[in-house]
């Protein structure tokens, strides 16, 4: 069943930026196929975000919930922001570690990187485990009303299961933190 | 920490389509905070989409590794289709597997569902579970150079650890097909 050319990189003829919005662009590639044929590509470029799974000593996990515009629903997640092009991906983290959890961490370290979308979005995911957690003064951006939950990784595979989390971006990373263990 | 809101729908105030393009559309809703603050929010809009699991009755997945162009690498995935509004998943998960894995699946039964880009994408993600697989001729369309691989779960475990495996929606997907087992 196998077929050559999934490796095969495909060139960039032309490129434009046809759309911009303070959290990503939309950008248009033309682009050539191995088979020599030339088409358009519409995409989301984004400066990659990163995902914080902020680990308790009893071994619990901090998540916030949030409301999701286009789910239409209360949504739970791992603390996660949306980096600028040129953004370093820790300091990033760390931000969205106080800013939507309201917690230092004083152990952050990458455990993985994930594209979320990629067949639409340039986007790459960094994936940092905090540990050695204190609190501090949780301070939501204005567009995010957050509320903190702490739970046991089983409390979360049950969540997932029954579909109540249902974020992709969550359940990529919580499976990249439970590889780790 | 907790504060309220977080589960405080945002009412629509306008909508647009500001762009289109085959696969998508680029959409633009004025919408109003809980604050009464009126603000834009420009997402992208699919019909969802449609990931298969084929099971081989040894216990082996089926999965297909295709150049990401916004990844500039190869990619490898469970099998996986757009859909336009209003298609069926099902009918479109049986499409996929057998135009990019060439299998026909006896039993085919969706396993949970995910959102892989809240924040700037509406999409869901249908997650099936394909079994009772026999070989069929393998169709890819001209875009998606596919090679077919046959991987134990243990491999894509590696594989997800080492970071080779990297797509989002296959990590998501394989999560919510091992919490299952």
């Amino acid at each position: 069943m196998n077929q050559p050319g999934a490796g095969t990189p495909w060139e960039r003829l032309e490129h434009e930026t046809v759309f911009r919005c303070p959290y990503y662009t939309l950008e248009r590639d033309l682009y050539r196929l191995p088979s020599g044929e030339a088409r358009n590509y519409h995409y989301v470029h984004t400066g990659g975000s990163a995902t914080v799974i902020p680990e308790r000593a009893d071994g619990r996990l901090v998540l916030v919930r949030q409301y999701r515009y286009l789910m239409r629903l209360p949504s739970l997640e791992f603390p996660r922001g949306g980096m600028q092009p040129g953004d370093d991906a820790l300091v990033v983290a760390r931000k969205e570690l106080e800013e939507e959890a309201g917690l230092v961490a004083g152990e952050l370290q990458e455990i993985g990187r994930f594209a979320p979308y990629n067949g639409v979005s340039d986007e790459t995911s960094y994936v940092f485990l905090a540990r050695r957690l204190t609190e501090t003064a949780s301070r939501p951006e204005a567009t995010e009303e957050l509320s903190v939950e702490v739970h046991a990784v089983a409390s979360l595979q049950a969540l997932a299961r029954s579909g109540e989390l249902r974020d992709g971006m969550t359940l990529a990373a919580l499976y990249l933190y439970l590889l780790r263990r």
